[in-house]
């Protein structure tokens, strides 16, 4: 035990067997083998323990989060709010060490495990930093100039999501993320040579990125500073310094596969403990030395916070209308009265596809919130989100754009870009980030939409071509299942607007948002504006938007099915059967309304059907009877598509018939009448 | 029009701009950029366009299926069953010339159009010759030698799943393997700069491919003929030959976004037909002698064929136990009696993981079913994929196996698997290919996922921890919209066993599925082998397991909580409410089964509860009310989260009795009865 380095070093891969054997669950390996590297990065790092929210901190993200043990254990010692009984009830019921790390934990900018996120969001932590210092920096006047850290694994480069957002990463240059590869062979499988023998530093190298070794890195943490000391003088690139470690370092198993997922045998643990100098007798030992040294660092940071703070109220006085807007944004506060932009129609404006809709919200909305940010999976054209004067968000050496651009080329990485609007919305500074795509390739960032969920990033996905009403593209390109697998998901909004007020309606849920995410699916074809919408209805998720007396059914519907359920309402009561239509374009929203107001408008004794091309699965919650598609669709100009699937008025008609005839003397309950509900 | 070859491409050309301007939809640019490259190609390929399913026919497969217009002109040019009229339906309802290509058209091989599927299926294809010829080739008898083609874009190269799946190619050395990139520099957004500037040549390097550049691909055919045969030579590595083409070579719009996905303007077609000799006038030209040029390449394909067949011939007389194996496999039968090589169980077995079972399903399996081949994303020590003695399919040259193992390490790339197994299947031969990881990550293979089903592939998904069940590593990897998502896709079985005999049942039906991919979702936990089970009645997909006469409850359950809903049902019964319990392994097997056995099951006049640990969306169509899960899960170990969520027996015999009290009195029918069905 030379000295107060090492030890602290040693300190971290005793204390990670000890969390981990203690809970009997979970992965030493890596943290035994990435102390070194911790400990190198952590003490050059500007970060205040006692607020883990300053905007300039540096970011760390911890890609391999199954190595959350090392994460937990460094905001330990360093001062963050976790003490050594939180190490010790490590992965157990409503404790804040959770197997892997969950965004809302102090010190914790993002959740991770599913592998390949954590760099992806680290990537969009880099683009927000780059963004923030081009709107905010002015000469004298350092705002943000924080480094994004990631570690990552041989798991996370296998996996597609992190070559999506790393090409990208290279393409942005970067320079302000820095990236830690912990090459140490194994992966669950055993050695990687089984499944992963490519160059790894040859492929980021050709993504444009700067890559520097450090092969000695179980031992030698000076080097890893120094590489980080050059990472930084690379301005224009982001870095992988690749750092060779030996998973387990100190047990027995060392080095092999044994050491990645199970805890340390009681035995091993003795031995491991006795090669680094502590007593083998005792478990959850920290050397007050190395409080003392860590907290040193974790002084300075709060001086750099302090110096920041102070640095804010000077520029405040010179530039008073950008330091309120970061003020504003740092509370994750809208601008007062900012829904003003929202644009609104009556029944005279003109049909119009709600993908245009939501084009012109964007376009009105751009200038009011300069937390805008976003951009299309190489869909531009098709998605309609560059408002027409966007600056593209490029590095200025390109000519393409600069730093301050809010549009992001996000080229065709839907994955990747699910994980960087995470990122940009953990940055903080109330980032309004949005992704687009056709919504049947939203399914292509599934991994990384329930992440937004879970972590209640408030991030939007633009998801046009929201149907069979695409036409000619086809059953590849046609969504089926995919709202179903969306509303599926926990704390997740899903807006399948009708209309421009209801497009309006959920841009301004989405936008108003602080933990839930939004998808927003939006039509190809013309939608015409409808008689009983407004935002000031659509906002409550479901609504009543074709109303008559005494119906004998009820039709809820969504999107481009709305006006088709009210023409076949009219043709239904010419029939003799009068019926009303709900339009329901958020099941999430109108589900946290009070019960009244959803049973006044599903109420009882009235038979309800619900109309949506794609699968009907999950409407029973709202409708008595569904229809729905339970097949994938074709290929054809999307009128031809509709009527061959009979969603025209002509086929809703009949259908409601028969379910009017279906329920005829029968008693019935709204289908929100439930004896208890699920698990919330 | 100096020569044949020229006059063909131009031919090409021509009629793609025809194609793509009747059906006024699709893309014309990629079909005439890459002309040249598809002539170069298709005259040196091995297929028999009177026989398309010719076993040891080379492959091709277009990555960027929105360029279809350029395979269905091929396919006719060549003398498959697509007429003059077929192209002239383009996009059409119900034609044969989808807006993408559909893998059960002739000449299909995979469909295509998500991008980076198809070069990901073209590796899955590649990874089955090689097992094949390592299977059935002998001295003098090279049964299998074909090839796998490919063109890929842009797109193709910004998603991840290529990514994953090139890694994985370079890794097994696929020498059987070219394909194109058609650098053309432009995609949706336009140019490519915007945010695709890594060198992708470089990367493919690092992958460990070989690579060639043909810099002037759109006149110089024969250059790309060169560099085929180049490639040819290449056996230890896949190739790519970069082809740089200007985009709608021969357009006014040439070389931008402009001719990608629209139609050409009609003076625009005009100089086109006038620019490569031909008649203005006139719309879906083909000169005889293009015709009759082509027919002599499909003249030499059949005769290849039957070469084929005499070899074959020759073979099965000296090989007669191979050759009857690939006979049978070739008309994609299994060997009779395989399922007497399932495992059957009784109360007396102890109670094991369902992860643990399908193990010893594979187990035993293994040998009966040459066609088995599979792996897992990385995860083989929980996935239990692996049988003891099974050869890794890998390049000899490693040492870790050859390829005639069956056994794939595929690394942490579970798109690149979804789209690999596809290939696989795709291949014919009878391969029943499976991938492995936990439930939750098959969302990562999303893309891929719903390709099996809409192609009709029929892999199969092993899915471990396959709820809040796998305890500790938390709601990153508990999957709760997981079987939601996966049960609203059409064609797809989606299995939850809940002890030995179910999951049996559920190889058995997916095993001898031609048409309907199945997952099969398997506990990480312990559960008891059940009284009430059996592998006649769990491959109907749902059952009554516990019988009580007049039950005034059925509980609905699958996977881990049928158990515990039978005991649940015991709680109720000795509180005075019997209680049946159905399982229902899998919706869309019971689905197909008559509806009287339906009703049945699940009888009109009594409440039916279903029980699930994840979202209950999709339940209401077995079940009057659900308890289920609409919130993420947690992290601890398992039977704390079960106890947390009161998925125990008095939990479930709490609601069963809120259940039966709310409908006490209330005329009841049959969760299955409905006025009519949705679009099927």
């Amino acid at each position: 035990m030379s000295d107060i380095n090492t030890l602290t070093i040693n300190t971290i891969r005793v204390l990670a067997a000890d969390t981990v054997a203690k809970a009997n669950s979970g992965h030493p390996g890596a943290p035994m083998g990435m102390a070194p590297t911790a400990h190198a990065l952590f003490t050059q790092m500007k970060f205040n323990p006692k607020n883990p929210d300053w905007l300039n901190r540096d970011r760390f993200v911890l890609s391999n989060g199954h190595a959350c043990a090392l994460l937990y254990i460094l905001l330990h010692l360093f001062g963050y709010d976790y003490t050594l009984d939180d190490l010790k009830n490590f992965r157990q019921l409503n404790s804040k060490t959770p197997g892997h790390p969950e965004a809302d934990l102090p010190g914790v900018e993002v959740t991770t495990g599913p592998l390949g996120q954590g760099i992806a969001n680290a990537i969009g932590l880099a683009i927000a930093q780059k963004q923030i210092a081009a709107r905010f920096n002015r000469p004298n006047y350092t705002i943000s100039d924080n480094y994004t850290y990631c570690f990552f694994g041989d798991g996370c480069m296998m996996e597609g999501v992190a070559s999506e957002a790393c090409s990208l990463a290279g393409h942005l240059q970067l320079g302000n993320l820095i990236a830690f590869y912990d090459d140490n062979h194994i992966s669950i499988d055993g050695d990687i040579n089984v499944a992963f023998t490519e160059d790894v530093l040859k492929r980021l190298e050709a993504y444009g990125w700067e890559v520097i070794t450090v092969s000695d890195a179980d031992t030698n943490w000076q080097a890893i500073q120094d590489a980080i000391a050059k990472a930084k003088k690379t301005t224009d690139k982001p870095t992988c310094i690749k750092v060779t470690t030996t998973i387990g370092y100190g047990s027995l198993n060392q080095g092999t596969h044994g050491v990645h997922g199970s805890p340390l045998k009681p035995d091993d643990i003795i031995q491991l403990k006795k090669r680094f100098g502590f007593d083998p007798s005792q478990k959850f030992v920290v050397p007050q030395e190395v409080y003392d040294y860590y907290g040193k660092f974790a002084e300075a940071g709060a001086k750099a916070e302090k110096e920041w703070n102070n640095l804010f109220d000077e520029y405040a006085g010179e530039y008073p209308d950008l330091a309120e807007e970061l003020a504003r944004r740092v509370k994750n506060e809208l601008p007062s009265g900012w829904e003003k932009a929202l644009p609104t129609y009556t029944t005279s404006d003109s049909a119009v596809a709600t993908r245009k809709l939501s084009e012109i919200v964007l376009t009105k909305i751009e200038s009011v919130l300069p937390e805008l940010i976003g951009g299309s999976a190489d869909l531009t054209p098709s998605n309609l989100t560059r408002w027409s004067d966007a600056v593209d968000f490029q590095p200025p050496s390109t000519g393409l754009g600069d730093y301050s651009g809010r549009y992001i080329r996000f080229g065709v990485r839907e994955h990747g870009v699910g994980a960087i609007i995470n990122g940009i919305s953990a940055y903080g500074a109330n980032f309004k980030a949005y992704g687009a795509t056709f919504l049947n390739f939203v399914s292509y960032a599934s991994g990384a939409v329930r992440l937004s969920a879970l972590s209640g990033h408030p991030i939007i996905w633009v998801a046009t071509h929201d149907s069979i009403g695409l036409g000619e593209d086809g059953p590849t390109h046609q969504p089926i299942e995919t709202l179903a697998h969306l509303r599926a998901i926990p704390n997740l909004m899903v807006w399948r607007p009708a209309d421009g007020n209801e497009t309006s309606a959920a841009y301004h849920q989405a936008l108003s948002s602080k933990h839930t995410p939004a998808i927003i699916a939006l039509s190809r074809q013309n939608l015409p504006q409808l008689e009983g919408s407004s935002i000031e209805k659509a906002v409550k998720g479901g609504y009543t938007i074709y109303e008559v007396e005494s119906p004998k059914l009820i039709l809820v519907s969504t999107g481009s099915e709305v006006s088709t359920s009210i023409d076949a309402a009219k043709l239904l009561a010419e029939q003799g059967t009068p019926t009303s239509v709900v339009s329901l374009p958020d099941f999430h929203t109108f589900d946290l309304q009070p019960k009244d107001y959803k049973l006044s408008v599903l109420p009882d004794g009235i038979p309800i059907m619900s109309v949506e091309v794609m699968s009907p699965s999950g409407w029973s919650g709202y409708s008595h009877v569904q229809f729905g598609i339970n097949r994938f669709g074709m290929s054809a100009p999307a009128p031809e598509i509709y009527k061959a699937f009979e969603f025209t008025p002509e086929g809703i008609a009949k259908r409601g018939q028969l379910t009017v005839d279906y329920y005829k003397g029968k008693e019935l309950l709204s289908p929100l009448q439930k004896p208890f509900v699920s698990i919330q």
